[in-house]
């Protein structure tokens, strides 16, 4: 059986496009994998992994016969990419992203692709505080849940887009991308800077050391992502984002005052719904 | 050889005080333990994990002819506690405690027990999302820090204290009762907080639950502890906690103005100074 995609463009080899290449692989879904980055070292890891086949500088060249382009790069690099592949892709090519942020992204693609769209973001919800081709893994998908965001899409690029995430693991739900925005600052975005933030609160580091225990590293294992990724997430769902933080200060606005007060009905109450919510959100 | 602690009394027969039990056998550091609880039903379950030989209601009978006490109980029960054991317990007899909160207790001790003391405040950095003696391991204090508190204690109380936590696994370090409650505000108190306002400050679970993944749910892990483990840590570290969460809520501070005047650099010094200020912390 012929690979649905004859030639597949992934632009950014780092964890996520790399893993992408290997899963595509594994699965027989491209004939080819040509990845594209701004390093030739990361560009040489990736191949050397065996994610893509050849590799290149040149974004508008490795697109210009593409069948399937992939943007994996961080979100403020999506919108620039989206009008460097636009003019040169084929007629009949379909492009999608993994970026962590969908409004600005597709607002743009709405306002300079043709309509209906050949363009559907994508979010696909794996990753690791590891980073790099080196650290690529063909089952990163397995599992994952993946937002999709088909607004002003063409049916059959929608169509493909989904079936090719669906392919590497994915578990499909579409979405609006303003609510995708909302949702991700409170599930990941905030979290994530909630992080950094408890992290950089420690004073002391020396004498804290034998205090850490698993509770410490687990609240805080995110912080050891990319720091350029959480920047570019910060610089393209503020406003959410700075929503979202307004709400985790005023929960903890509720615990001073329940302190200060010495109220311990309204602490149990306040640790009472943090259990629930979170049992809400995570099947055990 | 003779058990060092022929009578062993450990009061709150819950995930640590179970597990105490469970290690001290299994290292033979005790000829009889005896559990005291609140409920028939917790202590049953405390016999039945084989965590204590007998069980009583009564904290003052189960102390009378103990050599060593060991209070398990949450910090807000282990002032009273302090009081109860003080008149019955034999001269010769120590106790230590594993609440998470130390300067309420040991400035209950100094001013109501005789000077040098033979109560040792301690805490061992162990424990686990789950509660209750069925949950109890006898590994539980592997590898665990534990921290010792001997201000105004009766140095060979101290050595036998410090001895029994070696013992069942601990590494010791020995700091006073203010230190250890700063540091643990920083990084357990105000961390479990930020995880329970994290999980509570997620609207709209329904939408919000594909978007939920590996960071979410180990940033969140500890909301998931007892609620009245953390509302007597709240009402027994308050000073503290209030100020780690001023210091947390700055940190939100200074992410919110970069993002109003997206400042990038200052992100990415955000999230640079997270990653730093984790691996300072954590041994990879």
């Amino acid at each position: 059986m012929t690979p649905p995609y004859p030639i597949v463009t992934i632009a950014g080899v780092g964890l996520l496009g790399a893993s992408l290449g290997l899963a595509m692989k594994e699965r027989g879904l491209a004939q080819h994998i040509r990845g594209v980055g701004r390093r030739q070292s990361t560009l040489d890891a990736a191949i050397a992994r065996g994610a893509i086949d050849t590799a290149t500088l040149d974004l508008a060249e490795a697109c210009d016969d593409a069948d399937l382009i992939i943007l994996c790069t961080p979100a403020a690099q999506v919108t620039d990419q989206l009008d460097s592949i636009r003019s040169v892709m084929k007629p009949s090519a379909i492009a999608t992203d993994a970026a962590s942020t969908k409004q600005a992204i597709c607002a743009h693609a709405r306002s300079t692709w043709p309509t209906p769209s050949h363009f559907v973001g994508a979010h696909p919800m794996a990753g690791s505080e590891k980073s790099g081709p080196k650290a690529a893994r063909p089952d990163l998908f397995e599992g994952a849940h993946c937002i999709l965001c088909p607004e002003n899409a063409d049916e059959a690029a929608t169509h493909s887009i989904q079936s090719m995430w669906e392919a590497v693991g994915c578990t499909i739900t579409t979405m609006d991308p303003a609510t995708h925005d909302r949702l991700a600052a409170r599930t990941s975005h905030v979290p994530h800077i909630a992080a950094a933030a408890i992290a950089r609160a420690v004073e002391d580091s020396t004498n804290a050391k034998p205090m850490i225990g698993s509770g410490f590293r687990d609240t805080t294992r995110v912080a050891g992502g990319r720091p350029e990724l959480w920047r570019d997430i910060c610089l393209t769902n503020g406003e959410a984002i700075i929503d979202g933080l307004n709400a985790l200060e005023a929960q903890c606005a509720h615990v001073r005052d329940a302190i200060e007060r010495a109220d311990a009905e309204a602490l149990t109450a306040f640790f009472e719904g943090g259990q629930r919510a979170r049992n809400d959100l995570i099947d055990p």
